[in-house]
C-alpha cells in the first residue's frame, strides 16, 4: 500500500478542557483524564485513542514473540455453550457472565478457553504428526466481577492473550512450556521492565505447575512475592516453602487434623500459632490429603472408634519452626498401638516470613515483595483432555489422551501496571515501545508539509499538537503528563529543531554518543538537573530521533 | 523490533486429513473445510489461522482509510447498559443478547453502538471547537438471530468496522458524510472487486439519508438492486422509484388507505394489483403519512362522520402506472365537497421492475441485480443526540443537539461475499490484498535458511508447505482450492524456481511485461489455456515475485 502524506494529530478531545489533572491522583484516575480510556460503568472499558495506540503496541510484541515458537493465531467464539463446561465442573463458577439466546440455550462470556480450544482439537485433529500445536489468541475475556473497582487491575473486562498447547505426553509437553516460558522471556524483556518469574500455585485452573509472572511494586502490589537474595528463586507466598533463621522457642503450638481422601490416615499438623498455616504445603508430603472438609470433629470421629483405629495411620508433621521442646496440645483420640504414628519433623507448612531461610537453596534468606501479577503459566497436564475426551492414536501406545499447557498474559493488566510503576513527579512515564506515540511534535511555524512526509517516510511515530490557543509551555507539560518520551519543538530557530527528553533510559547502547561523535550537522546538548535538551539541524534529525529512543 | 528468521508455514491443521474437498460444495462448507474458521455452534464463529490472515488484512485496509480521513480509532465496551438504549427506545429490539450482571442489571451484547459513542461524546465533548470528529472501531458485534445459519451471512456474531462522525449542524455533517463516502470508495476500490453504492432505506437505524455498498452475485445474493442503464444511479429495491415503460392498461386496481400523523388527512393510495404497494414511496409525497396502523376500517372510520369532515382533507394518490382509462374501486365513504379532494397522479408507490423507466433521469431503463450488501452509511441528523441530550454551545445560537452520522462495513462479511463471487473451478480466488498469504511455497530441496531470509527481509508474504507425505500435485491443489494467488516450486532446476499463476489479473499495470523486457536474469513465461507458468533465476524472483502481485 502507498504511504501518502497524512499527518498525525493528537486525538479530537485531548485535553480538550485544558484542565491539567493533578499528577498525585491515583493511577487509574490518571488514565481517565489523560484519555486512555473511559469506564461507561464499573469495570467496563472504552478505549480511546491513546490507550488502544497502546495495548496495539503490547499486542504488536506478543505477536511476534508467540509467532517466533510457532504459535498459530487464532480467535475463538466469545460465547461458549454450557454443555463443555458442565462436563469440566466449570459451569458453576459463578464470576461467569451467562445468558440464554433465544432458543434458551445457556452460554458465558469466555473468561478462558481451555473448554472450546480442547473441543476444537478434538474435533479436528487426525493425526499425533501435527503435534506439538500452540494455540494463541489476543482478544477481550470477560468476568462478572462482583464490586468492579476503577481502572485495568479488577475490571469486569479485560484484554488477554491466551495460549493452549497440546503435545502427545508429558516430557514433549514439558518441552513446549520451556518454549513458551522462552517467549515469555523475550516479551518482558521487550517491555523494558524488570520483572520476576515465580513459582505459583494452580489454583482453579488446574494442572501440577506453574508460573506467575509479576512485576514488583510495593503499593499497588496485589500480590506478595519472596525472592532468594542467594539462588534468586521467587515464588508466591502461597508457595513459599522457608526455614526458620535460627532456632525458635515456641510455648505456643497449633495443631490442625487432616484426613486423606482414602480416610485411612489421620494428619495433625502442629505449628506455632503467630504464624499461619497453608495446608497447600502438607500436600507436599500427603498428596493425597483432603482438604474438602474442614470441620475438625468429623475428621477426629473417622478415627474415635478404637476398634478400627488398627486399619488406620496417624502422621504428626511438625512445621520446621518447632522442635522437642515446644509445648505441644494434647493428643485428640485414645490410641495404643504407637507404631500406627509416624511422626515427620523440620517440614515448613507455614507461610513465610521476610529474612527466614530459602527452601530451595537452604542458604540465603528471603527477601519480600508485593507485585502486580501480568502472566501466568500453566503445565495442564490431561486436566481438560480427559473430561473432554481429547485423545489421539499413538504408534505402540494407542489411544492416549492429550497433554496440555496453557499461558496468560494480561495485556491490559500490563499496561495498568507499567503506568503505576513508571510514574513520577510529571506524571505517567513510557518505554518507547508501548508509548501511545514516540514524539509529541509543537511546530510555532505551522511547518510544512515536507516535514512531516520526511517523519512519515522514516517511520517516526509523532502525533502534532497543533491545538490553538493552548501555550507552548501547556502543551510540553501535557505529553509529559500522558508520558511521551520525547518533545520536538520546532521554532524560530529552524532549521535547528530542539528535542526535549522526557523517556528514561532503560540502556546505554551508546548508539546515539557514537552518532553524536561523527555528527556532520549542528547538534547542541544542554543539560542540567532536571532537563536534558538537544537542538539538532532538520538534516540530522531522523537519525537523532532513532538513536536517542533506541535506549529509551 | 529486529527481523529474524522465521521459517512462515502453513497452519498445523492445514487440510490436516489430506482430503480434498468436491469444489462444487456450498461456499460457507468450503470455508470450513479449507480452516478458514469452523462454528462450534450455529451462527457462532471459531476464527481459524488461514481466515484470520485474511481478516487481518481487510482490517489493515480499512485502518489505513479511516486515519487518511483523520477517523479515531477506539474500542467501545461489549456491554452496553439498558438505561441508554431505553431512552432511544431500543431496549425492545429482541435480536440483542441481553444478560443480566451478579447486581441484576441489564446489559446488552453491542450489535451497533450509536447510544454508547453518543453518551461518550455528551460526557467528554467541552467545546465545538473540537468538531467535527469521527470515530471508529473494528471488533466484534453480536445479534441473536433466530435462525443463525451456518457461514458468515446470517450469524450471530460477525466482525464490523463501525464509524460515527458529529458535526455542529447538517451543512458540515453532511460533508463528513461525504468524506467518509469517499473512504468507503478508496476501501472497496483497494479489494479490487467491482461494488455498488445504492441508496437505501434507513430501516431501524433511522435518520434521514443513506448508502448501501454491495457487491453484485446472482445466486447468492440476498438483497436486490436496480441500476440505470443511462445515469447509473442504483438502489436498493425499496428505494427504487420507477416509471412504467410505456402506457400500460390495468382493469385492476387495488387501493390502500392511510392518514396523516395528526389524522387530519385521508390518503387513497391506488396501484395496479400485479405490482407491489411501497408505502415508503408514498412518504415522498406525503411526508408526515403514519404507516403505526395498518386496520383499513379503522382508518376509514376516522373520516365516516359526515359532520367532522368538513374540517378533513383526501389525497387521491395515483401509480404512475395508472390513467384516467384504470378500473377504480368505489370510493368507500360519502361526502359532499368535492373542494376537500385533491388528486395526485403519476406518482411511482410501487416496486420497480426490471425494464422500468429511472424516476432519477427520465431516460435509462433499470436493469435489475442480486447482491449482498456489505457496507451501509448513515446521515443520522440529531436523531441519537437528541433522546440522549448530546449538545453543545454554539456562538449566536446557543445550546445545539449535535448531528451524527453512522457508517458500517461488514468485514467478515466481505470475507464471505468475495469468496462467494469470486470461486472457480479451482475453489477460492482472493485479490492478493487480502489472501490468507501471497504465495504457497513447496520446497522439495528442503531448501537453505538463506532463501526464507531473503523472503522475509523483503516482506513476502509466503507459507511454506513442508508436509511430509502429501505429494506435490495434491499440495498445489490445495494452495488453489484455498485461493492462494502464486505457487512456488523449488525443485530439481534449482536456482531456477518455478511459479504457478493461479490468481486472477485484476489490472494490467504493465509492471512485469516491462520488468520481463529489461530482465537481466533467467526468466521463462509457459503459457496454455489453463495455465500459465515463469521459470525465474534465484536472483531475480524476488523482483519478479512482486511485479506479478501487483496486478493481483
Amino acid at each position: 500500500m502507498k504511504r501518502y502524506l497524512h499527518i498525525k494529530r493528537v486525538p479530537k478531545l485531548y485535553f480538550s478542557n485544558n484542565e491539567i489533572p493533578n499528577v498525585s491522583i491515583p493511577t487509574h484516575e490518571l488514565f481517565t483524564k489523560t484519555g486512555f480510556f473511559t469506564h461507561p460503568k464499573p469495570g467496563l472499558v472504552n478505549w480511546l485513542n491513546i490507550g488502544l495506540s497502546s495495548i496495539n503496541k503490547i499486542k504488536k510484541i506478543i505477536h511476534h514473540r508467540m509467532k517466533e515458537i510457532d504459535g498459530e493465531e487464532i480467535n475463538l467464539s466469545l460465547l461458549s455453550h454450557s454443555s463443555l463446561w458442565e462436563k469440566t465442573n466449570r459451569w458453576s463458577n459463578n464470576e461467569l457472565f451467562k445468558l440464554k439466546d433465544s432458543n434458551l440455550q445457556n452460554y458465558c462470556l469466555v473468561a478462558t478457553c481451555e473448554e472450546e480450544i480442547t473441543q476444537f482439537v478434538k474435533e479436528n485433529l487426525k493425526s499425533y504428526k501435527n503435534l506439538p500445536i500452540t494455540y494463541y489468541q489476543i482478544n477481550e475475556k470477560f468476568r462478572d466481577e462482583k464490586r468492579p473497582r476503577s481502572g485495568l487491575l479488577r475490571g469486569r473486562e479485560f484484554i488477554m492473550k491466551d495460549a493452549y498447547s497440546f503435545d502427545i505426553n508429558e516430557a514433549n509437553a514439558m518441552q513446549t512450556y520451556e518454549k513458551v516460558i522462552g517467549a515469555y522471556y523475550k516479551i518482558f524483556q521487550d517491555l523494558k521492565i524488570p520483572f520476576v518469574k515465580a513459582e505459583a500455585d494452580t489454583g482453579d485452573i488446574g494442572g501440577s505447575l506453574s508460573h506467575e509472572w509479576h512485576y514488583l511494586h510495593k503499593s499497588a502490589g496485589e500480590d506478595t512475592l519472596f525472592t532468594c537474595n542467594n539462588c534468586n528463586h521467587s515464588s508466591n507466598i502461597e508457595k513459599t516453602l522457608s526455614y526458620p533463621k535460627s532456632e525458635e522457642e515456641h510455648s505456643q503450638v497449633d495443631v490442625k487434623y487432616f484426613t486423606t481422601t482414602d480416610q485411612n490416615t489421620l494428619i495433625c499438623a502442629y505449628w506455632p500459632n503467630s504464624r499461619i498455616l497453608n495446608p497447600q504445603f502438607i500436600k507436599e508430603e500427603i498428596p493425597d490429603l483432603d482438604l474438602s472438609f474442614d470441620n475438625q470433629q468429623e475428621i477426629l470421629n473417622i478415627f474415635s472408634n478404637e476398634d478400627t483405629l488398627i486399619n488406620k495411620k496417624i502422621v504428626r508433621i511438625m512445621d520446621s519452626r518447632l522442635n522437642s521442646r515446644s509445648n505441644f496440645p494434647d493428643f485428640p483420640i485414645n490410641f495404643i498401638n504407637r507404631s500406627l504414628m509416624t511422626t515427620l519433623t523440620d517440614i515448613p507448612i507455614v507461610l513465610a516470613n521476610e529474612g527466614e531461610v530459602c527452601f530451595e537453596c537452604e542458604e540465603g534468606t528471603l527477601d519480600k515483595f508485593k507485585s502486580i501479577e501480568v502472566g501466568h503459566t500453566f503445565y495442564l497436564g490431561d486436566k481438560y483432555t480427559k473430561s473432554l475426551n481429547c485423545s489421539i492414536d499413538l504408534p505402540n501406545i494407542g489411544e492416549s489422551n492429550l497433554v496440555m499447557g496453557c499461558y496468560g498474559i494480561g495485556v491490559s493488566r500490563i499496561l495498568a501496571a507499567i503506568g503505576e510503576i513508571n510514574r513520577d513527579s510529571k506524571g505517567f512515564n513510557w518505554p518507547s515501545i508501548i508509548s501511545p506515540w514516540d514524539i509529541t511534535i509543537i511546530d510555532l511555524n505551522n511547518g510544512n508539509e515536507k516535514f512531516y512526509e520526511l517523519l512519515n517516510e522514516n517511520f517516526i511515530d509523532y502525533r502534532l499538537d497543533n491545538r490553538n490557543g493552548v501555550g507552548l509551555g501547556k502543551k510540553i507539560k501535557q505529553s509529559n503528563l500522558i508520558g511521551i518520551p520525547l518533545t520536538i519543538i520546532i521554532g524560530k530557530n529552524y532549521p535547528i529543531i530542539e528535542i526535549e527528553i522526557r523517556g528514561k533510559r532503560y540502556s546505554n547502547s551508546g548508539h546515539w554518543q557514537s552518532l553524536y561523535q561523527s555528527k556532520d550537522f549542528h547538534w547542541q546538548i544542554i543539560k542540567d538537573t532536571n532537563q536534558e535538551k538537544h537542538l539538532v539541524h532538520i538534516n540530522g534529525l531522523v537519525k537523532v530521533i532513532k538513536s536517542l529512543l533506541k535506549d529509551m
